[in-house]
């Protein structure tokens, strides 16, 4: 029962992804901040329901899969917000690559081996099911910051044109969402949500 | 973009199950309940990680899906805590059927009924792929509360006999889990965490 004890091990210690938080906020729960468990929960489902946007020839399961796992390096790495400066972002990336080793090394060796691979390529988002992926996990927050009268980016004044680069893996990956995409930010710059420094 | 809009309508509307709070705690964050979004994470992981234990032939990928959309219907019919009255559990069926309706309803026809089919496979819990859902679903509390000192167990008076019965669909879809959980159930009698009332 060895590999069922470390199995039980990983289930358990991932459990702390429900108390990363992010800076999104839930609007239906007074606005708390959302946390990066149940954003993984949204995601998947946002990737499900949105699939027949996919440009290429995606396995949606594996696209799935990614986006379940694709956070639990928070555990230890914590969560950065996506518009913090460059050079935090590199540092952020070793801590995750940690994370990676020590989070799925507690995983049987080779399940573990299979996930961390899995988060790598997503990491790197040269596979179509990557960036596929990696668009979906962009693309929730503009749902949620339009539903939510420009939420974090007002805050945080974020601008037109970080958005546009941020979810710029919609041009090839589903160029039907990146169309919309383009339109949300228009109107978010009307609002006064977003910032356009042209 | 009707149907765009229709699945971005679904989707927003389903950011809702992240204020449907259960009885298990989370003891990571300062033993705060537990959304059923959060949850809905948690087991769809359980499930990928335990799926080498399933006694038959499932297809993990709609068993990922089953349980990611399974709670959903709780936007509407609330959560009904699994120790209940029988009673209370006939009226919360009714309900939650007609949340499937309403819920599934929002996507583009063929869409939501393909949902709405495969939210009712797991409620019916006939095929293989159901059962090993469902007894992802009802094990993950369990590993919970023997992490949290018999957490809801105990704050319920909830009896051994109850659990055992609540796990019995692992019995078929996965008998190591079910020695596993048989286990468990009598160090958390013995620690006082669960009743036998034999």
């Amino acid at each position: 029962m060895k590999a069922l004890q470390q199995q039980l091990d990983f289930l358990m210690q991932i459990d702390q992804l429900k108390a990363i938080y992010r800076q999104t906020t839930v609007k239906n729960d007074n606005d708390r901040q959302e946390n990066s468990a149940e954003h993984s929960w949204h995601i998947a489902l946002v990737a499900q329901v949105l699939q027949q946007y996919a440009a290429h020839n995606i396995d949606i399961n594996r696209v799935t899969l990614m986006l379940l796992i694709h956070d639990i390096i928070e555990i230890d790495a914590g969560d950065l917000f996506a518009f913090a400066p460059q050079q935090h972002h590199q540092e952020q990336a070793l801590k995750e690559l940690a994370a990676a080793e020590r989070l799925f090394g507690l995983l049987p060796h080779q399940q573990g081996e299979q996930m961390k691979t899995l988060w790598i390529e997503f990491e790197q988002a040269k596979s179509v099911d990557a960036q596929f992926a990696k668009a979906m996990d962009r693309i929730l927050p503009l749902f949620q910051n339009m539903a939510n009268h420009g939420g974090s980016w007002v805050k945080h004044s974020v601008k037109k044109q970080q958005i546009l680069a941020r979810n710029s893996y919609l041009q090839e990956s589903a160029p039907k969402l990146w169309e919309y995409t383009c339109a949300q930010v228009d109107l978010a710059v009307n609002n006064g949500w977003l910032i356009d420094s042209e």
